[in-house]
Protein backbone atom coordinates (compact mmCIF):
# COMPACT_ATOMS: atom_id res chain seq x y z
CA UNK A 1 0.00 0.00 0.00
CA UNK A 2 2.36 2.50 1.14
CA UNK A 3 4.70 1.36 -2.17
CA UNK A 4 1.96 2.17 -4.56
CA UNK A 5 0.54 5.28 -2.63
CA UNK A 6 4.30 7.09 -3.40
CA UNK A 7 4.34 5.38 -6.78
CA UNK A 8 1.31 7.24 -7.67
CA UNK A 9 2.04 10.19 -5.73
CA UNK A 10 5.25 10.33 -8.16
CA UNK A 11 4.12 9.86 -11.29
CA UNK A 12 1.04 12.67 -10.64
CA UNK A 13 4.00 14.83 -9.33
CA UNK A 14 6.24 13.81 -12.97
CA UNK A 15 2.55 14.73 -14.85
CA UNK A 16 1.01 17.97 -13.34
CA UNK A 17 3.96 19.12 -11.01
CA UNK A 18 4.02 19.11 -7.39
CA UNK A 19 2.37 22.18 -6.94
CA UNK A 20 -0.51 20.83 -9.34
CA UNK A 21 -0.74 17.45 -7.76
CA UNK A 22 -2.86 17.16 -4.44
CA UNK A 23 -3.60 14.66 -1.94
CA UNK A 24 -6.76 13.54 -3.54
CA UNK A 25 -5.23 13.02 -6.87
CA UNK A 26 -3.03 10.82 -5.41
CA UNK A 27 -5.30 8.80 -3.43
CA UNK A 28 -7.49 8.56 -6.72
CA UNK A 29 -4.38 7.37 -8.68
CA UNK A 30 -4.18 4.68 -6.05
CA UNK A 31 -7.31 3.78 -5.95
CA UNK A 32 -7.61 4.41 -1.96
CA UNK A 33 -9.29 6.27 0.58
CA UNK A 34 -7.42 10.13 1.68
CA UNK A 35 -7.01 8.73 5.39
CA UNK A 36 -5.21 6.11 3.98
CA UNK A 37 -2.36 9.09 2.42
CA UNK A 38 -2.01 10.44 5.82
CA UNK A 39 -1.63 6.79 7.55
CA UNK A 40 1.32 6.50 5.81
CA UNK A 41 2.79 9.86 5.03
CA UNK A 42 2.60 12.64 7.60
CA UNK A 43 2.75 14.86 3.85
CA UNK A 44 2.73 15.40 0.13
CA UNK A 45 6.41 16.17 0.91
CA UNK A 46 7.01 12.88 2.76
CA UNK A 47 5.70 10.71 -0.20
CA UNK A 48 8.42 12.09 -2.54
CA UNK A 49 11.32 10.48 -0.38
CA UNK A 50 9.17 7.41 0.77
CA UNK A 51 12.62 6.01 2.02
CA UNK A 52 14.70 8.26 4.26
CA UNK A 53 12.58 6.84 7.48
CA UNK A 54 13.89 3.60 6.70
CA UNK A 55 17.35 4.67 5.90
CA UNK A 56 17.59 6.43 8.83
CA UNK A 57 16.40 3.59 11.37
CA UNK A 58 19.08 1.32 9.44
CA UNK A 59 21.90 4.02 10.02
CA UNK A 60 20.95 4.24 13.62
CA UNK A 61 20.85 0.44 13.98
CA UNK A 62 24.51 0.27 12.51
CA UNK A 63 26.09 2.88 14.50
CA UNK A 64 24.29 1.72 17.56
CA UNK A 65 25.71 -2.15 16.98
CA UNK A 66 29.13 -0.79 16.85
CA UNK A 67 29.69 0.96 13.93
CA UNK A 68 32.54 -0.75 11.99
CA UNK A 69 33.71 -3.08 15.04
CA UNK A 70 34.67 -2.05 18.58
CA UNK A 71 37.35 0.04 18.61
CA UNK A 72 37.95 1.00 15.45
CA UNK A 73 38.25 4.23 13.86
CA UNK A 74 35.01 6.52 14.32
CA UNK A 75 35.32 8.09 10.93
CA UNK A 76 35.52 5.21 9.02
CA UNK A 77 32.09 3.75 10.95
CA UNK A 78 30.41 7.07 9.91
CA UNK A 79 31.35 6.96 6.09
CA UNK A 80 30.21 3.36 5.93
CA UNK A 81 27.18 4.88 7.65
CA UNK A 82 27.20 7.58 5.21
CA UNK A 83 27.06 5.13 2.19
CA UNK A 84 23.92 3.76 3.66
CA UNK A 85 22.24 6.18 2.30
CA UNK A 86 24.01 6.48 -1.23
CA UNK A 87 23.17 2.64 -1.40
CA UNK A 88 19.43 3.94 -1.20
CA UNK A 89 19.79 6.56 -4.17
CA UNK A 90 22.11 3.76 -6.20
CA UNK A 91 18.92 1.29 -5.55
CA UNK A 92 16.78 2.91 -8.19
CA UNK A 93 18.96 5.43 -10.12
CA UNK A 94 15.84 6.32 -12.60
CA UNK A 95 13.57 7.19 -9.67
CA UNK A 96 16.38 9.28 -7.91
CA UNK A 97 17.87 11.51 -11.20
CA UNK A 98 13.61 12.35 -11.51
CA UNK A 99 13.67 13.21 -8.40
CA UNK A 100 16.59 15.32 -7.86
CA UNK A 101 15.50 17.37 -11.16
CA UNK A 102 12.19 17.72 -9.35
CA UNK A 103 13.52 18.62 -6.19
CA UNK A 104 15.72 21.24 -7.92
CA UNK A 105 12.06 22.69 -9.24
CA UNK A 106 9.90 22.87 -5.85
CA UNK A 107 11.50 24.62 -2.86
CA UNK A 108 9.45 22.76 -0.78
CA UNK A 109 10.66 20.38 -1.49
CA UNK A 110 14.56 21.37 -0.90
CA UNK A 111 13.66 22.37 2.24
CA UNK A 112 12.20 18.85 2.95
CA UNK A 113 15.23 17.36 2.22
CA UNK A 114 17.41 20.02 4.11
CA UNK A 115 15.95 18.50 7.14
CA UNK A 116 16.39 14.87 6.45
CA UNK A 117 19.71 15.79 5.71
CA UNK A 118 20.01 17.62 9.03
CA UNK A 119 18.80 14.25 10.12
CA UNK A 120 21.82 12.28 9.28
CA UNK A 121 24.09 14.70 10.06
CA UNK A 122 22.87 14.68 13.58
CA UNK A 123 22.61 11.16 13.78
CA UNK A 124 26.18 10.70 12.50
CA UNK A 125 27.22 13.29 15.05
CA UNK A 126 25.51 12.01 18.12
CA UNK A 127 27.39 8.79 17.56
CA UNK A 128 30.85 10.72 16.96
CA UNK A 129 30.12 12.24 20.50
CA UNK A 130 29.66 9.10 22.11
CA UNK A 131 32.95 8.15 20.69
CA UNK A 132 34.79 10.55 21.18
CA UNK A 133 32.95 11.27 24.89
CA UNK A 134 35.33 13.19 27.24
CA UNK A 135 37.93 14.01 25.28
CA UNK A 136 38.87 17.86 24.59
CA UNK A 137 36.56 19.71 21.87
CA UNK A 138 35.06 16.24 21.45
CA UNK A 139 31.67 17.78 20.69
CA UNK A 140 33.06 20.39 18.43
CA UNK A 141 35.67 18.03 16.57
CA UNK A 142 32.01 15.37 16.11
CA UNK A 143 29.75 18.12 14.53
CA UNK A 144 32.89 18.98 12.44
CA UNK A 145 33.26 15.69 11.21
CA UNK A 146 30.11 15.16 10.43
CA UNK A 147 29.37 17.97 8.40
CA UNK A 148 32.50 17.10 6.17
CA UNK A 149 31.35 13.58 5.85
CA UNK A 150 27.74 14.74 4.82
CA UNK A 151 29.20 17.56 2.59
CA UNK A 152 31.50 14.73 1.01
CA UNK A 153 28.92 12.22 0.56
CA UNK A 154 26.53 14.77 -1.19
CA UNK A 155 29.35 16.21 -3.26
CA UNK A 156 29.56 12.10 -4.79
CA UNK A 157 25.63 11.77 -5.15
CA UNK A 158 25.05 14.75 -6.39
CA UNK A 159 28.21 14.34 -9.15
CA UNK A 160 26.15 10.81 -9.84
CA UNK A 161 22.82 12.70 -10.04
CA UNK A 162 23.48 15.29 -12.37
CA UNK A 163 25.24 12.88 -14.90
CA UNK A 164 21.69 11.08 -15.17
CA UNK A 165 23.11 8.54 -13.06
CA UNK A 166 25.70 7.17 -15.28
CA UNK A 167 28.77 5.38 -13.81
CA UNK A 168 29.28 3.98 -10.62
CA UNK A 169 27.73 5.83 -7.92
CA UNK A 170 29.51 4.17 -4.84
CA UNK A 171 32.83 4.87 -6.63
CA UNK A 172 31.97 9.06 -6.53
CA UNK A 173 31.13 8.45 -3.09
CA UNK A 174 33.79 6.76 -2.30
CA UNK A 175 36.37 8.96 -3.64
CA UNK A 176 34.51 11.83 -1.95
CA UNK A 177 34.59 10.51 1.64
CA UNK A 178 38.86 9.89 0.96
CA UNK A 179 39.34 13.24 1.38
CA UNK A 180 37.59 13.10 4.97
CA UNK A 181 38.74 10.04 5.90
CA UNK A 182 42.87 11.62 4.87
CA UNK A 183 42.23 14.31 6.58
CA UNK A 184 40.40 12.88 9.79
CA UNK A 185 40.30 9.28 10.06
CA UNK A 186 42.70 8.22 12.29
CA UNK A 187 46.38 6.49 11.25
CA UNK A 188 46.60 3.17 9.96
CA UNK A 189 48.85 0.49 12.02
CA UNK A 190 52.04 -0.24 9.74
CA UNK A 191 55.66 -0.65 10.48
CA UNK A 192 58.98 2.17 9.79
CA UNK A 193 61.40 4.33 9.71
CA UNK A 194 59.80 7.66 11.12
CA UNK A 195 60.40 8.37 14.70
CA UNK A 196 58.15 10.85 17.24
CA UNK A 197 60.88 13.05 19.26
CA UNK A 198 60.22 15.18 22.36
CA UNK A 199 61.99 17.84 21.97
CA UNK A 200 64.29 19.14 19.27
CA UNK A 201 65.36 22.50 19.38
CA UNK A 202 65.37 24.14 16.53
CA UNK A 203 63.55 22.15 14.47
CA UNK A 204 59.68 22.13 13.68
CA UNK A 205 57.81 25.49 14.35
CA UNK A 206 58.57 25.19 18.67
CA UNK A 207 55.69 23.85 19.93
CA UNK A 208 57.28 20.58 21.22
CA UNK A 209 57.54 16.79 19.72
CA UNK A 210 58.68 16.88 15.92
CA UNK A 211 58.33 13.86 13.66
CA UNK A 212 62.03 13.00 12.19
CA UNK A 213 61.57 10.71 9.31
CA UNK A 214 63.88 9.05 7.24
CA UNK A 215 62.50 6.90 3.69
CA UNK A 216 64.04 5.68 0.15
CA UNK A 217 63.68 7.99 -2.05
CA UNK A 218 62.10 5.55 -4.49
CA UNK A 219 59.26 4.21 -1.50
CA UNK A 220 56.18 5.11 -2.94
CA UNK A 221 54.56 8.19 -1.48
CA UNK A 222 52.19 6.22 0.36
CA UNK A 223 54.54 3.69 2.11
CA UNK A 224 56.05 6.80 3.67
CA UNK A 225 52.74 8.50 4.70
CA UNK A 226 52.06 4.76 6.00
CA UNK A 227 55.59 4.79 8.11
CA UNK A 228 54.90 8.31 9.18
CA UNK A 229 51.00 7.26 9.98
CA UNK A 230 52.57 4.07 12.35
CA UNK A 231 54.90 6.64 14.12
CA UNK A 232 52.07 8.97 15.19
CA UNK A 233 50.26 6.06 16.19
CA UNK A 234 53.36 4.86 18.53
CA UNK A 235 53.72 8.19 20.22
CA UNK A 236 51.93 7.70 23.60
CA UNK A 237 50.17 11.59 23.03
CA UNK A 238 48.06 10.29 20.14
CA UNK A 239 46.37 13.51 18.12
CA UNK B 1 9.14 50.87 9.81
CA UNK B 2 11.28 47.56 9.35
CA UNK B 3 12.88 47.58 12.55
CA UNK B 4 9.24 48.43 14.36
CA UNK B 5 7.77 45.49 12.29
CA UNK B 6 10.05 42.77 13.33
CA UNK B 7 10.00 44.27 16.89
CA UNK B 8 6.14 44.33 17.07
CA UNK B 9 6.42 40.96 15.51
CA UNK B 10 9.25 39.38 17.91
CA UNK B 11 6.81 40.62 20.93
CA UNK B 12 4.16 39.39 19.80
CA UNK B 13 5.41 35.81 19.37
CA UNK B 14 7.02 35.97 23.11
CA UNK B 15 3.59 36.83 24.21
CA UNK B 16 1.67 34.18 21.80
CA UNK B 17 3.84 32.33 20.62
CA UNK B 18 4.74 32.04 16.91
CA UNK B 19 1.61 29.65 15.95
CA UNK B 20 -1.05 32.04 18.23
CA UNK B 21 0.25 35.09 16.39
CA UNK B 22 -0.84 36.23 12.67
CA UNK B 23 0.11 38.58 10.53
CA UNK B 24 -2.93 41.02 11.43
CA UNK B 25 -1.73 40.67 14.63
CA UNK B 26 1.26 42.32 14.10
CA UNK B 27 0.76 45.19 11.86
CA UNK B 28 -2.10 45.76 14.64
CA UNK B 29 0.49 46.14 17.37
CA UNK B 30 3.07 48.30 14.53
CA UNK B 31 0.11 50.84 14.06
CA UNK B 32 0.67 50.31 10.19
CA UNK B 33 -1.51 48.12 7.25
CA UNK B 34 -1.02 44.32 6.27
CA UNK B 35 0.77 45.26 2.68
CA UNK B 36 3.62 47.13 5.07
CA UNK B 37 4.42 43.63 6.35
CA UNK B 38 5.19 42.01 3.09
CA UNK B 39 6.77 44.63 1.72
CA UNK B 40 9.43 44.16 4.38
CA UNK B 41 9.25 40.45 5.12
CA UNK B 42 8.00 37.76 2.05
CA UNK B 43 6.47 35.71 5.21
CA UNK B 44 5.98 35.64 9.08
CA UNK B 45 9.32 33.49 9.50
CA UNK B 46 11.46 35.98 8.10
CA UNK B 47 10.27 38.64 10.75
CA UNK B 48 12.04 36.52 12.98
CA UNK B 49 15.40 36.62 11.40
CA UNK B 50 15.16 40.08 10.08
CA UNK B 51 18.98 40.59 9.84
CA UNK B 52 20.19 37.40 7.78
CA UNK B 53 19.39 39.09 4.43
CA UNK B 54 21.92 42.17 5.18
CA UNK B 55 24.33 39.95 6.72
CA UNK B 56 24.50 37.26 3.68
CA UNK B 57 25.06 40.42 1.63
CA UNK B 58 27.83 41.73 4.13
CA UNK B 59 28.96 38.43 3.69
CA UNK B 60 29.04 38.28 -0.33
CA UNK B 61 30.81 41.91 -0.56
CA UNK B 62 33.70 40.62 1.97
CA UNK B 63 34.42 37.40 -0.31
CA UNK B 64 33.89 39.20 -3.49
CA UNK B 65 35.84 41.98 -2.10
CA UNK B 66 38.59 39.57 -2.10
CA UNK B 67 37.99 38.31 1.51
CA UNK B 68 40.77 38.76 3.24
CA UNK B 69 44.01 40.28 0.99
CA UNK B 70 44.44 38.64 -2.48
CA UNK B 71 46.83 35.57 -2.22
CA UNK B 72 45.52 35.22 1.43
CA UNK B 73 44.71 31.54 2.55
CA UNK B 74 41.30 30.89 1.49
CA UNK B 75 40.40 29.01 4.59
CA UNK B 76 41.27 32.11 6.47
CA UNK B 77 38.99 34.33 4.42
CA UNK B 78 35.88 32.32 4.97
CA UNK B 79 36.34 31.71 8.72
CA UNK B 80 36.72 35.41 8.88
CA UNK B 81 33.73 35.78 6.52
CA UNK B 82 31.81 33.14 9.13
CA UNK B 83 32.54 35.72 11.78
CA UNK B 84 30.35 37.90 9.92
CA UNK B 85 26.98 35.86 11.42
CA UNK B 86 28.52 35.54 15.28
CA UNK B 87 28.51 39.27 15.48
CA UNK B 88 25.22 39.96 13.93
CA UNK B 89 24.30 37.68 16.81
CA UNK B 90 26.41 38.80 19.15
CA UNK B 91 25.49 42.92 18.68
CA UNK B 92 22.40 41.79 20.72
CA UNK B 93 22.36 38.96 22.68
CA UNK B 94 19.11 39.68 25.14
CA UNK B 95 16.90 39.09 21.70
CA UNK B 96 19.32 35.99 19.90
CA UNK B 97 19.09 34.19 23.22
CA UNK B 98 15.33 34.70 22.63
CA UNK B 99 15.17 34.12 19.66
CA UNK B 100 17.08 30.66 20.00
CA UNK B 101 14.76 29.29 22.65
CA UNK B 102 11.78 30.23 20.41
CA UNK B 103 13.04 28.91 17.40
CA UNK B 104 14.13 25.08 19.38
CA UNK B 105 10.05 25.37 20.09
CA UNK B 106 8.90 26.14 16.26
CA UNK B 107 9.71 23.33 13.77
CA UNK B 108 8.91 26.19 10.86
CA UNK B 109 10.94 28.08 12.09
CA UNK B 110 13.75 25.41 12.45
CA UNK B 111 13.45 24.60 8.93
CA UNK B 112 13.64 27.87 8.16
CA UNK B 113 16.59 28.05 9.97
CA UNK B 114 18.04 25.39 7.90
CA UNK B 115 17.19 27.30 4.53
CA UNK B 116 18.95 30.17 5.82
CA UNK B 117 22.05 28.33 7.13
CA UNK B 118 21.88 26.39 3.77
CA UNK B 119 22.28 29.68 1.90
CA UNK B 120 25.78 31.01 4.38
CA UNK B 121 27.48 27.72 3.98
CA UNK B 122 26.60 28.29 -0.28
CA UNK B 123 28.05 31.60 0.04
CA UNK B 124 31.57 29.86 1.29
CA UNK B 125 31.47 26.96 -0.66
CA UNK B 126 31.35 29.26 -3.84
CA UNK B 127 34.26 31.39 -2.76
CA UNK B 128 35.95 28.78 -1.92
CA UNK B 129 35.52 26.68 -5.12
CA UNK B 130 36.43 29.95 -6.87
CA UNK B 131 39.76 30.28 -5.19
CA UNK B 132 40.60 26.48 -5.88
CA UNK B 133 39.46 26.78 -9.85
CA UNK B 134 40.51 23.84 -11.41
CA UNK B 135 42.38 22.22 -8.49
CA UNK B 136 41.71 18.75 -8.44
CA UNK B 137 39.16 17.81 -6.27
CA UNK B 138 38.67 21.90 -6.00
CA UNK B 139 34.55 21.66 -5.52
CA UNK B 140 34.67 18.73 -3.40
CA UNK B 141 37.34 20.47 -1.12
CA UNK B 142 35.48 23.63 -1.22
CA UNK B 143 32.08 21.97 -0.06
CA UNK B 144 33.36 19.73 2.73
CA UNK B 145 35.65 22.69 4.23
CA UNK B 146 32.43 25.03 3.99
CA UNK B 147 30.46 22.63 5.82
CA UNK B 148 33.21 22.36 8.51
CA UNK B 149 32.96 26.08 8.72
CA UNK B 150 30.06 26.39 9.64
CA UNK B 151 29.20 23.37 12.28
CA UNK B 152 32.49 25.21 13.75
CA UNK B 153 31.20 28.12 13.61
CA UNK B 154 27.62 27.00 14.94
CA UNK B 155 29.08 24.51 17.66
CA UNK B 156 30.56 27.90 19.58
CA UNK B 157 27.30 30.20 18.86
CA UNK B 158 25.06 27.19 20.06
CA UNK B 159 27.29 27.15 22.89
CA UNK B 160 27.03 31.01 23.66
CA UNK B 161 23.32 30.90 23.14
CA UNK B 162 22.83 28.14 25.70
CA UNK B 163 24.31 29.38 28.11
CA UNK B 164 22.26 32.43 28.00
CA UNK B 165 24.31 35.16 26.18
CA UNK B 166 27.16 35.00 28.53
CA UNK B 167 30.70 35.02 27.78
CA UNK B 168 32.42 36.13 25.09
CA UNK B 169 30.58 34.84 22.09
CA UNK B 170 33.47 35.70 19.85
CA UNK B 171 36.07 33.64 21.67
CA UNK B 172 33.66 30.71 21.67
CA UNK B 173 33.54 30.98 17.91
CA UNK B 174 37.16 31.60 17.55
CA UNK B 175 38.06 28.45 19.58
CA UNK B 176 35.80 26.33 17.24
CA UNK B 177 36.94 27.68 13.68
CA UNK B 178 40.74 27.45 15.06
CA UNK B 179 39.85 23.38 14.48
CA UNK B 180 38.98 23.79 10.78
CA UNK B 181 42.13 25.89 10.30
CA UNK B 182 44.05 23.49 12.15
CA UNK B 183 43.45 20.66 9.78
CA UNK B 184 42.64 22.89 6.64
CA UNK B 185 44.39 25.86 6.80
CA UNK B 186 47.26 26.52 4.64
CA UNK B 187 50.39 26.01 5.98
CA UNK B 188 52.40 28.93 7.63
CA UNK B 189 55.82 27.60 6.79
CA UNK B 190 55.06 26.74 3.36
CA UNK B 191 58.54 24.62 2.02
CA UNK B 192 61.20 23.65 3.91
CA UNK B 193 61.09 21.32 6.58
CA UNK B 194 61.48 17.98 4.05
CA UNK B 195 64.70 17.45 1.95
CA UNK B 196 65.73 14.80 -0.79
CA UNK B 197 69.57 13.68 -0.01
CA UNK B 198 71.80 11.67 -1.96
CA UNK B 199 73.52 9.40 -0.43
CA UNK B 200 72.93 8.71 2.77
CA UNK B 201 74.48 5.58 3.43
CA UNK B 202 73.45 3.32 5.78
CA UNK B 203 69.63 4.93 5.94
CA UNK B 204 66.54 4.30 3.94
CA UNK B 205 66.78 0.78 2.21
CA UNK B 206 69.78 1.32 0.38
CA UNK B 207 68.68 2.30 -3.24
CA UNK B 208 70.47 5.72 -3.45
CA UNK B 209 68.61 9.21 -2.22
CA UNK B 210 66.52 9.00 0.90
CA UNK B 211 64.20 11.58 2.15
CA UNK B 212 65.03 13.15 5.41
CA UNK B 213 61.80 14.89 6.86
CA UNK B 214 61.10 16.92 10.17
CA UNK B 215 57.61 18.63 11.21
CA UNK B 216 55.86 19.00 14.04
CA UNK B 217 54.89 16.67 15.75
CA UNK B 218 51.20 19.25 15.81
CA UNK B 219 51.09 19.56 12.07
CA UNK B 220 48.01 17.50 11.10
CA UNK B 221 49.25 14.42 8.71
CA UNK B 222 48.10 16.14 5.48
CA UNK B 223 50.15 19.03 5.95
CA UNK B 224 53.60 16.62 6.53
CA UNK B 225 52.57 14.99 3.43
CA UNK B 226 52.37 18.32 1.70
CA UNK B 227 55.78 18.77 2.52
CA UNK B 228 56.81 16.04 1.49
CA UNK B 229 55.19 16.06 -2.00
CA UNK B 230 56.74 19.54 -2.36
CA UNK B 231 60.18 17.99 -1.15
CA UNK B 232 59.81 15.24 -3.69
CA UNK B 233 59.09 17.78 -6.44
CA UNK B 234 61.82 20.03 -5.94
CA UNK B 235 63.85 16.69 -6.46
CA UNK B 236 65.08 16.37 -10.08
CA UNK B 237 64.06 12.67 -10.27
CA UNK B 238 60.28 12.78 -10.14
CA UNK B 239 58.31 10.48 -9.34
Amino acid sequence: MREVLAEAAFQLFMERGFEGTTVDDIVARAGVGRRSFFRYFPSKEDAVFPDHERCLAEMTAFLESGGIRDGGDPVDAVCEAARIVLRMYAANPEFSVQRYRLTREVPGLRTYELSVVRRYERTLAGYLRRRYGAQRDGALRAEVIAAAVVAAHNNGLRSWLRSGGEGDAEAAVDHALGLVREVWGRPAQASGDAAVLTPAPGLGDGDGEVIVMVASRNAPLWRVVQRLESALAESPALK
